[in-house]
């Protein structure tokens, strides 16, 4: 088989493939990953490149305009390589590194108009009110052992566990052969002063491993939020329980498919399987090293890592193939996993350093949730609490002390910036907050790292809705009022828009519109969120009223206004100080579990706990949609505060009207 | 590096080494077990090997004759080739097919002058008394699984673990990574019947293997005494407790050196660790093959192995080097190993397969013994009981349900035909009883598989002594009363002997006599056996009258005559019935362990209840020892019966004379 050179520009980085590949996996061996909603499927016209040099051969496509064909653009998915070629990325293909939850990022910031949005981190919490000892899941132990003599000449490892029994109450103590066979010349060349790790290993402790000298200082734990989007990763030293460093990236299955069941389903060959697996365990890998590098750790002394992700990720993470997740009757091969090394998954830590995952609930309400239930603290309480993770899998808790029942939402990709014609994911220049104000026609915007804008992401699409709301721009069906005098307001092939930014201040050239095509797909989304999180409390037969905090999480970065996400109904127009906004709630939770053994045990019992119901088999769930697909509802009696505030109880004119 | 090819007749295997190595190594190498008690430091001059072809370099030597010389006679160990050589091995160097405990020497057999000696085998022994209950260390189940319902949406994880627990009353249920990885589509392939191998690894049920449709029928295992001088392997249904079969092998690690010590010092670099490592696993290796080959049994079908063994031969199971057992304070690496994979080691049965090991309690002290106990059912009891484990190493263990002491006597090679001028041990060939008349001239004998005789085996020498007493042919100091009037006693360079065998009968050509040094040999190790025993009685303050039952065990094949052990201070002077030959007892006590978790666990509380004394460190040791070299000991009121039996009272003479 002939190889051909494929130059990616602008990093000019090369890789050599087969002649007849796609240019998306030339893209993939290359470690470029790029914008890829259908996974190679051709349909979502996302994975756009420019040819620049060299012969290609590709599927006729309705995906590109006749202007792209003419600037040489390209479907990287479906476009063959036929020699040696040049290709450039363009900017909206290009996948920057995710800006979610770094250390920059840590402060107390206030957005949107009417509602402080508090960023809440796991610690943190840990120090305000949940309170779990701490026993990390791997802990090092400083041994000064009394060497054998002829009256006292118990074995090495009976020794060792004696004087570990001295330190620590445990009955059920194990270690591997391999460290057995190194013990007794280890022992005697210390001269009986070893630092022993302990790991923790579903009932049992094990000894992980047998150092010289004392070494109990060095002992670091990462904690890692799988996400379909991104992994992020924290280091934490697992002596003090200090927070070193967050690093985040993008999870580059992304590359093999924007959701979890386009994942799904290229993990349905061996191959693909096998290619998903290799790709996050090397997300992980390039995050831990990096964090090691920086904080100057050696990677032997990261004992142990804790997981959450949603159950397809962890599958994928696993090496399983998660086909049965997608297949009614919608069954995960685990929830539970057991506690594994580390190095079995090929995770580059201590070699025989462990790896827990936060067990999940069924196939659409995983670990991640889990976690996010922890981390809310809403199992300790007699309060009734509601968690709700918004993403294009949306998950909606209910429950305290006593009981936790939940349900997974098919919201859609609206939310994390897909459907929509401009939107993005938080990441560089993705606008993140946003106001109107339309008898000055100007409309105020905020982005991220501050870069010039290239579209619009979750938090911001929200403030746009509830703006044009407020302003009567669009009527409660989410239809424009385009009789409004507003040059912003327009009509186009694809139907009415209104522009947020003109293209002179954008990153990509072009404008940056809202149109009616997107308020459906946010509608549809919202409404889908809001139904799960009434029908929970129908279950139990109690309202809105009687909860008593209602947490949210979700891919919106650390930015979310809460009163704008009532005013559109994505959320109940309950008092707004009952709202918390608690960010990457899995990320706090597995580093709870991983600083805390009880923590961990914690998080198994809410999963256990946890009653799953299956929204889409419920007989009034379409009636209950259908009357959800109005702003904020169809049903104003469930939005007081909102009707009033928007005063379409009085009236419903636009102030230019 | 030059290479040489080396033939070894009469089989004509052929091996190539490098010129410059040993002869010793070369048969190594080629599989050819032979004769190496010092294991090649060039003392013990037993690797003779006849060089008929080529050229090869020796150290100058004063282990071989003239005449030795003249044949071309080498030792192996200190001969290096230099060119294509040809060599034969003689029949005295040649280690033949153990005999022991093969299936055919299990029927009961009364040998010796007065007492029936029983062959007891471990399973009849649990039909009789010992009662444990049938649960194996691995068990396999067939489920008939409900698949899963929209209303039934567990895991598939967890749906197994359900359907077990319907089965089994189980808390602690885990499995492995490898087998979650398989599981969702083995189980829709299998249509939801599918069969589970559960194994018991210490505090948790682990499920070792998930098979498709009803396997349980076939689940065996195997358990093993992995002993100095042999490795007996026996394959038992784990089903219905059933003994298919029993093989034996030498343990080819002899090569290497005949006893513990030499193995030690063999072990202590690296490489020869490895090699002993690498020469007892394949010898297991082969004794499985060959047990499953003949019963039609796949290796696959083999689930669990459990091991009893010495310290130091647990150690070089497991890859561990056993340098500090010899040296003081002797400690063992550990005594408690966890239950591992058997693939750890490269024992090849089912990949996921489990192998435990009965612990031992000291350096000296191993888990044969702690198995040894537990099949002879003393820890049932309220009566105290002695367990005898006659070897190199010998072993006493006193005690009853509530308490054991034990300790260890180095009685030397002695019992197995080491330190004996014709001493051989307990193979094809070997007198294994004897008696002598002298009025009629004549030695009446018996051999192993009834081949012509090449030398005399432990039993035989015991027999061949108290003979000697009996017809005072031995003073009671072991000196030869050579004023007797018989042409077997005659005087040789080496001193006196006495020829049991003219050279005419025999397979080697050579008398086979008995000399005053083999009865020094003899008596310090009775004496040491003897001082031991009484010296735990001395512990806890009882005498001899007090023990109710006495439990032999040790390398004697099937056959020892309690009687003359009894006659040469051996074994005490109690009632003959109290006495029971138990045979290979540490095989019988890791069959019960393979057969029942509670059997094994009883093993572990065996071993950890065992109190060890170090005899050496004793201040009474050396004068006790000294009035025990003597026959049957200088005391004869220790040992009223024999001197009655023997008119030592009234008289001392010869029937003779």
């Amino acid at each position: 088989m002939e190889d051909c050179k494929v130059i990616f520009y602008p990093e000019g980085r090369t890789v050599t493939i087969q002649k007849g590949m796609t240019l998306l996996e030339a893209a993939s061996r290359a470690g470029i990953y790029i914008n890829s909603i259908c996974g190679g499927d051709g349909v979502c016209g996302k994975c756009k490149l420019i040819v620049r040099e060299g012969s290609v051969s590709a599927e006729p496509t309705n995906l590109l305009t006749r202007e792209e064909i003419q600037r040489s653009i390209v479907i990287a998915c479906q476009t063959r390589v036929n020699s040696d070629v040049e290709v450039e990325l363009p900017l909206e293909t290009r996948l920057e590194e995710a800006q979610i939850l770094t250390e920059s990022h840590r402060k107390k910031k206030f957005i949107g108009l009417f509602s402080p949005v508090e960023e809440v981190e796991g610690l943190e919490k840990l120090e305000k009110g949940i309170s779990f000892s701490h026993s990390p899941l791997s802990t090092k132990i400083f041994l000064e052992i009394p060497p054998p003599t002829l009256n006292d000449s118990i074995s090495d490892l009976q020794r060792i566990y004696r004087e570990i029994r001295k330190h620590k109450k445990l009955d059920a103590l194990h270690t591997g052969l391999p460290n057995i066979k190194k013990l007794g010349s280890l022992l005697r060349r210390a001269g009986w002063k070893v630092t022993v790790t302990l790991g923790t290993r579903d009932q049992i402790t094990e000894i992980l491993q047998f150092e010289e000298g004392d070494t109990s200082r060095s002992n670091y734990g990462i904690a890692i939020d799988v996400g379909t989007t991104t992994v992020v990763a924290a280091l934490l030293d697992l002596n003090t329980g200090k927070l070193m460093g967050t690093k985040a990236n993008y999870n580059t299955q992304i590359s093999y498919g924007e959701d979890v069941i386009s994942r799904i389903i290229y993990a349905s060959d061996e191959d693909g399987l096998h290619r998903l697996n290799y790709t996050v365990v090397e997300n992980i890998n390039a995050l831990i090293s990096s964090l090691a590098l920086e904080h100057n750790i050696r990677l032997s002394d990261i004992t142990a890592i804790l997981c959450a992700g949603n159950t397809t990720m962890i599958h994928l993470l696993m090496g399983i193939n998660p086909a049965s997740i997608r297949q009614e009757p919608y069954i995960p091969t685990a929830n539970f996993f057991p506690v594994i090394r580390a190095a079995e998954l090929g995770i580059k830590i201590n070699p025989r350093g462990l790896l827990a995952t936060i067990p999940g609930v069924s196939s659409y309400v995983g670990g991640d949730i889990s976690a996010g239930v922890l981390a809310s603290g809403m199992t300790d309480s007699d309060d009734i609490s509601i968690l709700m993770d918004i993403g294009t899998n949306g998950e909606v808790v209910l429950g305290n002390r006593d009981w936790l029942i939940c349900c997974s939402c098919s919201a859609g990709p609206a939310f994390e910036g897909g459907g929509i014609k401009c939107g993005m994911r938080a990441s560089k220049g993705a606008i993140q907050t946003l106001r109107i104000d339309l008898v000055n026609n100007t409309v105020d915007f905020d982005t991220i790292s501050g870069a010039k804008p290239r579209g619009i992401c979750g938090s911001a699409l929200i403030d746009a809705v509830a703006e044009m709301m407020r302003w009567k721009i669009i009527d409660r069906a989410g239809k424009f009022r385009h009789e409004l005098p507003s040059e912003r307001i327009r009509k186009t092939e694809e139907g009415w828009e209104f522009i947020l930014v003109e293209s002179a201040k954008t990153a990509t050239g072009s404008d940056i519109v809202i149109n009616e095509l997107d308020l459906e797909n946010l509608i549809r989304a919202k409404g889908a969120m809001f139904v799960g999180t009434e029908f929970l409390l129908k279950k139990v037969n109690i309202d809105f009223d009687s909860v008593k905090n209602f947490y949210i999480g979700g891919g919106f970065g650390n930015y979310l206004n809460i009163e704008n996400a009532v005013t559109i109904g994505l959320l109940p127009d309950i008092p707004l100080e009952r709202f918390q906004f608690i960010g990457n709630s899995s990320l706090t939770g597995a580093k709870l579990a991983l600083l805390s053994t009880s923590a961990y045990r914690r998080s198994k019992e809410i999963a256990e706990k946890m009653t799953n119901f299956e929204l889409s088999v419920e007989p009034s769930f379409m009636n209950e949609y259908t009357s959800a697909l109005f702003l904020p509802h169809t049903d104003l009696y469930k939005f007081p505060n909102v009707a009033r505030k928007l005063s379409w109880v009085k009236e419903n004119k636009c102030p230019l009207s």
